[in-house]
């Protein structure tokens, strides 16, 4: 077998073959492959597609290519959760608990921000002491006594995707459904869950910018995860606005915090309950989402998800008073009030840009070497569809380094669009794919 | 400027600019751009395409990469021919002595051959003594002395074309338009000539299968030679069969010297005869093609063309003696007779294949650095059309190493289609781009 033939197949729009696939991928993981050939094929696959078959033996050709997760030690059905990625996206710390709490169990392998979205390990890594890396048995038993734990990755899981990854990234060939897919699926089927609930984002700060492209991305990871032998069920949901209102690790801890607290509403605790309801249902713990969902508020009202969480956070060596006080979180500096220049009704927000804006405060990395601020970012006092008088705030910026401020401000103004029309409503879940 | 940026412009279907172009091809020149990114442009090339301007500026880009031939030192207009390669084409050995012997001037730099197409370079060098490396001082006074001289590349011309087509060759980006005019018309352009005449063929044994693909390639490298001030034309012309008898070095000079000295003909004189007579209106030498052909028959007639083709052979070192005794051509051990097994008429042939059998006798190159054998090869005897019976000779196969014989035998029956459509005709000049 030789790629170069396999590029030209792919170039003709032809199928490849499961043989094929796994030798493309064994190939380039060895370093037999080189990445001027690869980078070709991609983009051949860019133009061309994959179909299901394609995509389901590329992702786990890609599995198999680096260690899997065994958390056969956990007893019970464990449920995965993973977000394409967004703006202002903390589901994973106020899902974990609320299924933790509810009888589920949430044994999850998160990541890093990178760009405009942010990552579940910099925000957890905001609360004191808290650690990320935990040995698999240590992991198991914090899962088993608390029945959540969220950790880094550990062993070397999905090879194949990180040297992908880093080829797509320079080469243009990021945005193509089967590799993305590919991407997310492999990492979850090797982390070792036994089924996956997919919050598949779209809007103006998601990678899949409108519903239709989104949808046929959640459709090709249930497919996915369904041929690998694992129930996955997908949401697609709205990323036109930040989903919550925090921006920045500590400040979406604090939200997250709110939120199990039962003291804080709004879509980010919305789409948590939901994604949440199908973790529990296809968890085996409830027979309907409706039964979940009424056990879902009763731990946020009688303490038991907040609790979850504290717990969780001791057991990683974090210190679990955040959960009651969360002044212990890193705070900055100073509070800035960015005030509207103008009166109208919010319209719409360029929410990867305003992504860019945490980062610019020095909540993310442009880099993966970068180093992030915990106590940074804003806090969104508005909505798409509410209105505003000419100096009202929008949202309070929490400052350290002041490098980048101006920038940051005039971004942040500039992403949200104020005009005249009343009517301006969102969707905040557009559809489940299953 | 980003390399990523332009990868994903193309992408998107836009057109690059002559900055970017050039941004491109001097950070692959200069080792910059890595081959990964430049093996993913061009895929995204292939799928896209590039416009008339694109394609112009490419080569021009390619052009500035390296050395110019300056042939100022030859007084008079230069005329450059080019075949975009084909089976028992030697139409350049015949071309040159024609047009130098009716008044024109050709000093032309070829290539050697690869894959299933000959090389002029290979012909030559099977003279005994013919040395294809000469200086540029030399070189301009053959061509002042006899009117032609046909010798390697000197310098280093388009060393952008020499990184690109090795990269394109394994990454399955050979087959685009745009890519193959850049890499034939920088070479033209590089060389230093003022007039081009170009001889694009289609068929089973070309790159371009059909006419309306060959004519895109003509036309795209008329405009580029235009937009680039060098009057260019070119012909699409027949390569659904060998165009002369001889497919292998000697074989093929042999055919050559046959027709200059008026011994021979076929649709290989007239291929030449079409070509030369195009150069010599292009080369102000007649105002029209009919005085030029007249000519041209005229110094075949008169001995006048196989004399230059002698005196051309003198200057370059080899011994002018063959164009009169062709038996002091190198000559195989032994010939073999290849007979037909059934009768009809012969319906088609796989040219591509017919040009891989010459390869597997030892003619031809799969690697660069592989030896021909000058020796060796085959003389059709029958063409599209004829009738053969069983038992009728379709070639003589001249033969050294016997290593691959029965799979050259084989491969060389099975690419003659012999059938019962007595009406089967095929074109030998489709049409006249300029």
């Amino acid at each position: 077998m030789r790629i170069v033939d396999l590029i030209l197949k792919k170039k003709r729009g032809e199928v490849l073959s499961r043989e094929e696939i796994k030798f493309f991928i064994d190939g380039y993981v060895s370093g037999d492959i080189p990445d001027y050939q690869v980078s070709a094929l991609l983009m051949a696959v860019y133009f061309r597609g994959m179909d299901k078959q394609e995509t389901t033996d590329l992702t786990l050709a890609m599995v198999d290519s680096g260690d899997k997760v065994d958390l056969s030690s956990i007893k019970g059905i464990k449920v995965d959760k993973h977000s394409t990625g967004g703006v202002a996206d903390t589901a994973t710390l106020i899902v974990g608990p609320l299924v933790a709490a509810s009888g589920g169990l949430v044994a999850k392998m998160s990541g890093r921000g990178l760009g405009h979205t942010g990552g579940t390990l910099d925000k957890l890594e905001s609360i004191p002491g808290m650690n990320i890396s935990q040995t698999m048995k240590r992991f198991a038993e914090i899962v088993n006594t608390c029945g959540v734990s969220v950790i880094g990755q550990t062993g070397n899981l999905v090879p194949a995707d990180k040297k992908l990854y880093a080829l797509r990234d320079v080469t243009g060939t990021v945005d193509n459904v089967s590799l993305i897919a590919g991407s997310v699926m492999s990492k979850k089927l090797a982390s070792g869950s036994d089924k996956i609930v997919l919050d598949v984002k779209t809007g103006s700060g998601a990678f899949m910018k409108d519903v239709e492209s989104a949808s046929e991305l959640a459709k090709m990871m249930v497919d996915i995860g369904t041929l690998a032998g694992k129930e996955t069920i997908a949401l697609v949901t709205d990323m036109n606005q930040p989903l919550g209102n925090a921006v920045g690790n500590a400040l979406e801890v604090k939200e997250a915090i709110e939120i199990l607290a039962g003291d804080h509403d709004g879509d980010l605790k919305s789409v948590s309950i939901a994604l949440a309801s199908k973790m529990l249902v296809l968890g085996d713990i409830f027979i309907n989402e409706r039964d979940a969902e009424a056990r879902i508020n009763e731990v946020i009202n009688n303490g038991e998800a907040l609790k979850r969480f504290g717990q969780m956070i001791e057991m990683q060596g974090g210190n679990p008073e955040v959960v009651n006080d969360t002044s212990l979180l890193p705070s900055s500096d100073s509070i800035l009030e960015i005030r509207s220049d103008r009166e109208g009704y919010i319209q719409a927000m360029n929410t990867e840009n305003m992504g860019m804006v945490a980062l610019l405060l020095g909540a993310g990395r442009t880099k993966k070497r970068d180093v992030v601020d915990s106590a940074v970012g804003y806090w969104m006092k508005k909505r798409i569809g509410d209105f505003v008088n000419k100096g009202d705030v929008l949202a309070d910026f929490y400052v350290n380094d002041r490098k980048n401020l101006d920038e940051s401000v005039e971004l942040f103004k500039k992403s949200i669009e104020i005009g005249n029309n009343s009517e301006k409503k969102i969707k905040l879940i557009y559809n489940t794919v299953k």
